[in-house]
Parts: C-alpha cells; sequence; structure tokens
C-alpha cells in the first residue's frame, strides 16, 4: 500500500468515487443501477454486467418492472416547487406509480412519507411490490405545508414509467486462483442518494478488486457481485445456484462499510463457519469491543445467501450495523458521514480477511523442543535485540501452536495475534526452516471467543525483557 | 383456557382443591394419603390408586409398617391440652410410636421440637426408620412451658400404630398418545398439612390430567405419578423400572409449584437432558432470572428417577426451590402462602413445557432464499401491517432457522422465541405451504444459555419498522 | 503426616534444606550442579546423577561447554574489592569468559549489569551463548562507582573456565508403580543463589519423593527429574524420548513454589489435558482465585516437555509465576522470600495431584434409587449424626454421581468436592459396598470452570440439617 502520500490518495479515490455515484437514482432496476454498474466498470474493466427480464420467476419472487422516473414535484398554488425529486431523489417513493393531477392537501397527505422524531431528514421509503405513489419530505417542511390547511391545492407530477418489458441488472467480477473454492464478496446497489448504506459497500469491493488483480498469487478465486438487494442477489443466485454451493468456501457482505464509529458484523445462522472465524479475527484486530450481531440482526443479503434453503457461509462486515445509526435510511446517509479514511479502514479490513484465508496454512515444527532462537537472531540477549520485541512474541506463540494440527486461523485465535503478524511469523519461520506447511480446507469454525469479552485476550505478563 | 372470568375460576378451582386437601393427615402410609389420593380421583376419575404391602422389598429399602394415628395431645396438671394434634396434624413427629403416660417436663422435653430462630411456628419432623415419639411446638410456646420448671407434669398421649400388616399407596393416571414413549410427571402426597411443599404438586398435577385428557390429539404418552416421596417413588419405579427406563422421553417432578416468588428448576445429573432443555425454555420465558439448580441442590424425588443406578431424565420445576424459603417445613407453609395466581402460572409453564415437547418438531423451508412474505399478508408495508410486528418476527425467525436440522425447541433457545410463538409461527408456516416438518425424537440437550444470563438473550435492533 | 509435631518438622526440614543449597553456585554446568545433585541424593539415596559430554548435539541445541567460576572481584585503586564474588554467585553474569585487567570505569560500564527500577537489588544475568563477562550490582553503587567518573580506574579479575571436554550433569528418581504408565515431575537446577526461582522446586522434589517411596502401594511408576534449565531438560528428553512419549500419563513442572502470595499454574498449550484438570482441582481447593495462566505465560521447562514436536502433557505448578513478583531473577529472592509453610503447602498440593491421580477411579453405584444411607449410619436424624454434615455431603454428591461413567475426578469437578473428600468417600462407599470401581485411563480433560471463577462453585443451600 506504499508511501503516507499514497495512503493519502488512496482514501481520497476511494471517496471520490462515492461522491460521483451518489446523485444517481439507483433502484431494484432502471437507468440509475445500470448507469452505476458503468462507472464501477471503468474503475474495473473486468466488471461484467448482466440483465435478467422482467417478469422472470426466481425462486418465490419474481423480477418487477423495471422502474424509470424522469421528474416529481409538487407545486403549491404559485407555482413555486415545494418538493422536487431533482434536489433529492429521495423525494420520490421508490417504484411510484405516474401520476398527475391537481389535489387538496387533504388527499395529498397519505402519500406524503417524513419522520416526526427526526424532523429535518428526508427518510427514505420504497413501495416495490404494491402500487402506489409517493414523497418522501422533512417533518418541518410538513408542518409548513400542512399550516396552509387541509383545503390548500397543490399540481403533483411523477412522470414515471413500469415496464413489463424491462430488465434488472447486476454485475460481478471473478478473479481466478490456483484452486476453484471461491471466496464470495456481494453488496449491493440499489439505494438512491444514500452514502453509508449502499455506496460504502460497491465502493469497497471494487477497490478489493484491483488489490486482488494486483496480488502476485491467488490460491483462491474471487467472486465479487454488484446486486440489487434481495431481487438482485436472489437472481444471482438462481443463475450460479449449485456452483455457488458446490465451490463457495467463505463469503462476505460488504454494507455500511463507510461510517467511523464502530466495527461489527451479522453473524451466519449458527455463527459456526469459517467466514464467521476469519470476520471475528479480522474485527477483533480493529476494536477490542467490535459487536459480533447474531442472525437475528440480519437485515441484508445475508437474508438470502445463507438463508437455510441455500446455507452459504456468509457474514455481514459492517462498521455501524445498518438500523444503528440515526442517518440510517434518511437523507442523512450523506457523503459527509462517510470518511476516506473509514473507507480505507474497512478496505483493510477485508484485506486481512482475504489475508487470513490465503495464508491459512497448517504449520508443524520441525524440531522437538523450541529450537534455538538465538542462532538465528530471533531470541533477545541482554545486550538488545535483533528483532522486534512483538515479532519474537510473533515467532515464539506461532511456534509453540504449529503442531501439525492447528491453522493459522487458530493460531490467532489461541493467541491473540493479528492475522498479518501471524502470516509474517509463519512466512520468517518457513524462511528459517523452523516449520512445514500444509494447506487444510475446513468449513467449520473453531471455538470463538464470547463477543463481549472477544478483544480482552490474555497478554500475560512476559518476563524476558 | 378461554375468557377472564373462566381463568379466575380456574385459579380459584386450584386453590380450593389445595384448601380441601390440607388438614389431612398425610404421611408415608395410612389413611391420609389414601383419602387424598380419593378426593384427587374424585377430581379425575381416570386415577388408578394402588398399594403394596408393609414389608416389601424395594431396592436397598423395604416399605414400611401403616401409621395411622387418632389423637395426641399433652396436657397440664389443670388438664388444659397444651398442644394438640386435633388442631394441626404438624404438632405429632410424623411416625410416632404410640405412648401414654405422666411425665415431667425434663422427661418430655427430649421429646419436643421447635424451631428456636422462627418462634412462632410449628415445625415439621419425622421419624420414619427410627422408633421414637415426640411432638413440634412453637418456640414461644416451649419457652412458656419452660417457665413452668422441669418438675412441672403432663399426661401425655399419642394414639397411633404402626401396623406391619398395613399397606403404602400411590398412584397414577395414564393417558396414552399416538407414541408410546412416555411423558412423565411425578409428585408427592406425604406431607401433612404443608401447602406448597406437597400439594401445590398434586393440585397443578390433577389439572394438568385435566388439561392433557381434552386435547384433541396427544402425541406422547403420559403417566402421571402420585406417591409418597423417596420410598414411594421408589416402589413406583420398582414396579414399573424396565418400562420406565425403556418409554420415558423426558419427566418432571412438580414441587413446591403454589408461590409467586421466584422460578426455578433442579436440574438432572449433568444437566443435559432434552428435559432440562425444554424446561428452561419454559422457566426462561417466565422470568429472565429464573433458577437453574445444579443437580447439587437436589431434594425431592429426582433423587430417585434421575439417580445414577435409574437415569431417568427428571427435572424438578419449583416455583421457590425447597429450602429457599422461610416457610419450608413449617406451618408457615399454609394455604396463604399459596396463592390461586400462582398455582395457575406453574399450571401454565407445565402446559409450555408439553407443548414444546408435542410440537417439537424439525421445520424445513420449502423455497431457497426467503419466500415473498408479502404477498402471503406476513410481511409490514409503509401503511401498515396485516399480521401483528411480533408475530412477523417470529416468523420471520423461525424461517431463519427451519433448516431441515433444527427442531422448534432448539429455534426458540436460538431466537429467544417463547415456546407458543415458535408453536404459532409453525402452524402459520404449515398453513401457508412454507415449511414441512418432521419429527425427529432426541435425548441430549442442545447448549442451553448460561444460567445467569438465560433470560438476557440478544433482541436485535430491528431496523423494519 | 502425623501430628502438629512432626508437621512443623517437616517444612522446617524442607527449609533447612534450602538453606543448605542456597549459596551454592549453579549453572547449567559445573561443580555447582554436582554439588547440588549430590545434597539432593544424601537426600534421597534412589536419586541417580547422570552426565553427557559438552558438544553433544541435543534436537537443536548443543550441549555447552562446562562453566567454572573460582574468584571474580573488581577493586577500586585503593585496592577495596567493590564487587565481590564470594560476596554473592549472583554478581558474576553467568558463563563469564575468564578475564584479567586494569580498565577505566569507561571501560568497565558496559559490563555492569544493574536493575535502575530496584535500585538496592542484584539482578540475576547470564549469557550462555553468546561470548561475554560481566558483573551484576546494584544500582546504588552503580551510582556510588559513577560518581568517581569515567576516568576512575579498576583492577578487574574473573578467574573462570570454559571447558571443551566438560560435561552437563543432571539427575533422576524412578519409583516402580503397578503401572508402567508414568508421572514425571521436573525441577531445575540451573540457577545460583536464587531460592523460589530455583530451590523451592527440588526441595519440594525430593520431600514428594520421600513421601512416594512410603506409600504403600503406587498404581503408577514416578519419574522426577532434575536438570538445567532448557537444555538439561532437552537432554533429559532426548535421553528417553520414546520412552517419555509412549509412557508419560501427567506431567508437572515445579518451579517458584516457596513463597505465600498465590497459587498458580502454566496451562498445556491446549489446556485441556488430564494434568491441567487434576492440576486445577487440587489449586482451586487450595484458593478460589488461583491463577490458571495459558500457555502463552509459559516461562519454564514446560516449554520443553510440552512443545508441538513432543507433546508431553506437562502443566508448570507455581505459588506466585515467575516473572510476576519483584523478587524473579534478582538477590532478593533469597531464604527469607520462601517460607518453611509455603514449601510444606506446595508438597501437599503436589500430593493432592497425585492422590487424585491414583484414586481416579470410575465408581458405579450398586443401587438403583439412593441407597438407604441411615441404617448404615450414614445418614442424619433429627436426634444428631453419625458422620459429620461434610463427609454426609461428600459422600451423598459422590454417590450422585457414580453412574460408571464420570471419574473421581470429573466427580471432584462437577461437585466442588476436595480430592482428599472424594476420596475420602470413594473408601467409605466401597467398604459399605454401595459402590464397585474400575480404572479407566484418560489423557483429556473434562470440561474446566471457567479460570476466573473457578472457585466460585455453587453450593446449594442444603435443605436437610
Amino acid at each position: 500500500m506504499g508511501d503516507t502520500t499514497t495512503k493519502v490518495t488512496l482514501a481520497a479515490d476511494m471517496h471520490g468515487l462515492l461522491v460521483e455515484l451518489f446523485p444517481l437514482c439507483r433502484s431494484l432496476t432502471g437507468p440509475g443501477v445500470r448507469e452505476t454498474l458503468k462507472i464501477l466498470r471503468r474503475e474495473f474493466p473486468g466488471l461484467s454486467i448482466y440483465e435478467v427480464p422482467s417478469g422472470t420467476p426466481v425462486f418465490d419472487w419474481t423480477v418487477p418492472e423495471e422502474w424509470a422516473i424522469r421528474e416529481a414535484w409538487v407545486k403549491n398554488s404559485h407555482g413555486e416547487k415545494v418538493i422536487d425529486f431533482c434536489q433529492s431523489n429521495l423525494h420520490v417513493v421508490g417504484y411510484s406509480m405516474p401520476f398527475k393531477g391537481r389535489i387538496s392537501f387533504a388527499e395529498l397527505r397519505p402519500h406524503l412519507h417524513t419522520l416526526p422524531e427526526q424532523k429535518d431528514v428526508v427518510p427514505y421509503v420504497t413501495s416495490y411490490y404494491q402500487r402506489d405513489w409517493g414523497f418522501c419530505l422533512s417533518h418541518q417542511l410538513f408542518e409548513h405545508l400542512e399550516s396552509f390547511g387541509d383545503d390548500a391545492v397543490y399540481d403533483v407530477l411523477i412522470d414515471s414509467s413500469l415496464d413489463d418489458d424491462g430488465v434488472m441488472n447486476f454485475a460481478d467480477i471473478l478473479l481466478p486462483g490456483e484452486s476453484d473454492r471461491e471466496i464470495l464478496i456481494s453488496c449491493y446497489v440499489c439505494h438512491p442518494s444514500l452514502a453509508n448504506n449502499e455506496l460504502s459497500g460497491p465502493v469497497v469491493a471494487i477497490f478489493l478488486a484491483r488489490w486482488l488483480a494486483m496480488l502476485e498469487q491467488r490460491h483462491f478465486t474471487y467472486r465479487i457481485v454488484f446486486v440489487p438487494e434481495t431481487i438482485g442477489s436472489l437472481a444471482y443466485i438462481a443463475k450460479h445456484e449449485r456452483h455457488l454451493r458446490e465451490k463457495v468456501y467463505a463469503a462476505f457482505n460488504l454494507t455500511c462499510v463507510g461510517d467511523d464509529r464502530a466495527w461489527s458484523c451479522v453473524a451466519t445462522p449458527k455463527g459456526n463457519t469459517l467466514s464467521d472465524e476469519v470476520a471475528c479475527l479480522a474485527l477483533r484486530q480493529r476494536s477490542s469491543n467490535f459487536e459480533r450481531h447474531s442472525y437475528l440482526a440480519r437485515g441484508s443479503d445475508e437474508r438470502q445467501y445463507a438463508s437455510p434453503g441455500l446455507g452459504i457461509p456468509m457474514v455481514s462486515i459492517m462498521r455501524s450495523r445498518f438500523g444503528d445509526f440515526p442517518e440510517y435510511h434518511n437523507s442523512a446517509d450523506n457523503c459527509d458521514f462517510v470518511t476516506p479514511e473509514a473507507l480505507e479502514e474497512s478496505l483493510a479490513c477485508m484485506q486481512s480477511i482475504i489475508t487470513g484465508l490465503e495464508y491459512n496454512l497448517t504449520p508443524q515444527v520441525v524440531h522437538k523442543g523450541e529450537p534455538q532462537l538465538g542462532r538465528r537472531n530471533l531470541y533477545p540477549t541482554h545486550s538488545g535485540m535483533i528483532i522486534s520485541k512483538d515479532l519474537f512474541y510473533a515467532v515464539w506463540d506461532f511456534l509453540a501452536y504449529a503442531d501439525g494440527e492447528t491453522d493459522l486461523l487458530r493460531i490467532c485465535a489461541l493467541t491473540g495475534l493479528s492475522i498479518e503478524d501471524a502470516c509474517e511469523a509463519q512466512a520468517l519461520l518457513l524462511d528459517k526452516h523452523l516449520v512445514t506447511v500444509a494447506r487444510r480446507y475446513r468449513s467449520q469454525a473453531g471455538p470463538l471467543p464470547p463477543a463481549s469479552t472477544a478483544g480482552v485476550m490474555y497478554r500475560p505478563n512476559r518476563s524476558f525483557f
């Protein structure tokens, strides 16, 4: 990742892409999604865009009509636009039917949506599967309009269309590795101008794809998926069902990875997969009190992938969990709420996860008893050390569990080492011919530390130095 | 259970039966037990009463002589009865030998039993296996008698008999179901006028039998047993040993289920049976801090059924645990200490346990991914919901674990759903053809939440509504 | 262990041996170790002393030259010895090369070692594998010397030798039992005048050997090993590798067992062996908050025996853990820091461990249901008890888990009984023909209570008495 200048550029680049994508009016279908996917393809040319026709049956669902919206407003009797889609695409209820007419405030009122407990923000509302139309506005504005009385008259226009012959779009990136076992990463592209709960995911995913593409070697094959939530992920799964169920080794959903307030995840239904283990390890090293939510707190596409009928071991990776921050699903979830640094940290978290999976080998010590680290410059003397104290302990603890049965991720769990420190120790010990390694696949997690104390690892009072 | 009027009647009916049974002088044997069992048979005619002769060997024990008592008193020199069995059958030590004579207070003293630390109550004392006679009285009265000096003279009468040719009685109710696997419920009928630590058990058991008899369908066969504690349960087990060891699927001892202070249970020796699991679930939904005692705290007939030589998976269900309330084994354990509401709540708790066992099917989702709940009126829209929010979450969480491997009770443990809510969700999902079910038997509990946090289930901040 | 007089003598005898051994200048090799081992052989004639030549390869290591030191001092310009090996053998860095010369303080300074944060103590420093020489002194003295300036001149003598043709010594005691399965106990003899972190181990080990030798019957074979740390234990293991790996059933390292501040242990790498279980039980009964350190806190010969290449299930038994007390590795670790009582308590702890292993049988109740304890004088009546209340509960709880599957140590873990109380209950129940027993070997620990609450066993509110 290079020097500070580069890192600043990386964080800024990520945030810049988010800002560019922000104004597009995404929904389950329509031109906003297509334009979003094209910009993502510009950023990573290996991205492939697909379409599936409206009306296609997908498991228990049907791909909806393609929705497009061109213009929408409410004008008062002076002809002033009091609500205008041009100012924010949140102002129109997603999948609103076309409407044009002059109506009283009493007639308009049932079509207006506000958040009375957060008066100055515009809520995000959709009505995908029930034909309706409506506007979203701040409760402040609503109260202002209400003050003119129920008889006040408004001109309303929603210039939208719902096309039976339309399509739903989604995209993926495939990066082959030595093994056809796949690491699946999914994110969604169906929310309009929402920054954290939408764009943070695709932005981190695209930059992760770039990083993966530049790796000299990939053991696993990587599949990065960009879909409208729910119906999009279902359509994607339906298209590749047998393949995904056979090949996916670990899976992660990226959502709300752009704020800097917390680290959290939603576990798989039983919380006992390798995806759970590696996610916990990567989060633990970032925050001693990261939140590990059970599957009861699910709310994004892990609901589809990890559902009992499919069983793909997907963990959702988040900063603040969807629904746990006041900006969730309203106009406060904007480009200021997402910070460049948080995007880059989330990218780094995903890199930890992938590093952990790529280097999850099972080491075995070569020597009986402790090897003589001193003559390999891996041990301190009273006159100072050749390797850093931290690296010494990483090497020493790694060796203590390199029993030919315990893999690198288990060693991290047992010793409290970060994934990166364990990888460095493993590489150094391989280089010094002090361990041999084998790759063993597993689907089950080892015992995870309890969520609440996950970061409170026992670090003994070391007695050497 | 019907409307409020009926419920009041139920609670009152239960308490009424307890009040009727209270004055009878029960013991391991004798007319008090027989009369008690006859009243219980009047309440549930399907109850069968048995007898086993005194002297019958039962495992390591022998059925004792039949004890009967007609009259017992201590009169002072004025001929006044200062202690009188007619006032409370607690006044005589259980299994007292006959005695008649004029003796000094010094001679009487070793035969008097009091509770010095609770001066105003009469303790409950027995001497089943060591020939003795004695009286129990309040420490207040004892001090009063003591004030007349050691030389004061008393006429003492205990008109009792110990009959070698007598019998010990017990009873059971058998309610056959589709399966010959049995749910065993046991309670005891050997204490004299003690309300919570005796009669609460048989009263709840009889009303449970009525409820079970009225069920349209029973999967399991039910065996409800009324025995004198220890020797009675041993005799009952000896009579049916092979059958019980082969057929009992889950077992519960009902004791101290009439006070309203707590919910608790005594686990099986290793705490790892299906009985433990379903009991914990039913208690958890009633109190977030119910007490799950280990088998070290045993003290009732679980000591026999669950003993290592028999291994019947019995859990004792209690409100306050025997020994943990000051009214235990003394005259304060009276009909006022037991409340009608507590009796009815305990009945409901047993109904939860039985409901959990009867409907403990293993559901499997029909669809891959989440089913479209909206078009089945099982999902909220922004304009309101068709089903209640609680039922929606029950349905939604139930579906998330309906993987064909996890049964209803495990789903309750994993999701925090009550047994009743899970059953309602299962029934609704079956009705909508969203799950299929199979019945799988198991004897082992899944992992139980730790006792101290059993009720502190993670309930996520739901983000939908 | 007899009456009080004997006990006082025992504690005093143990401390007396420690005081005798204290002044000897031990190191990895040399006359100090030999003399130490000879004194230990005087105390236990069955001890065998071995030697291995310098230069012998041992796994990844090589036995070092034999080091001897006769004289060492620093004289100031007045000819006064300001540092003198004769006063404390800690004053010379272990394995110092010979040196003689007149040098300035500036030249001397890099060869002086102090503890600036503990100004009045002399640190313990070695340089086994890097050729060097040096002196250790209090920081107070160092500051005094420093006050004369860098140009002050000192005569320095280190009359030592490093002999390529030397040997390294170690010793063992073998006490055969009925079984050739072995209990291994190891301690080290390579530190100079350090009392707790050295001599407490060999002293407890020798008195343990005496006790073992006097037992009427030993089921296991006992191997007690006295070695220089690290290279000594490696050499010992190398000599007996196959035998140790095949025969060692449980293993304990004795270190820092002479202070009275704490009880602690270092677990095996995964903390899941029978050695871990029995050690935890013996420590738990001595202190409800004993410290169970993970293998991350290792620091003594458990680092070799339990290393992943060897896998001998060794737990280190300690009072205060090495490195956790301020006297560690400096002149404050003297004969006053170690108390006679602590030595005797540590011996008793090892006796608990051995008793637990010797009597770890698997009991099975003879009777179904509870046996009638009353007619065997094992049950209280209202007129008093024949056996003590504690023994009654021990017997009663022991019986409750005597299911033919659970061995004595597991019963201790489940019931909170001490090893000795469980053994007494087992013996009594065997005597009364209430249980039968079988010996079953196992290498894995049952579930251990969590370290932090290990001593907070649930003791129910007993309701009998």
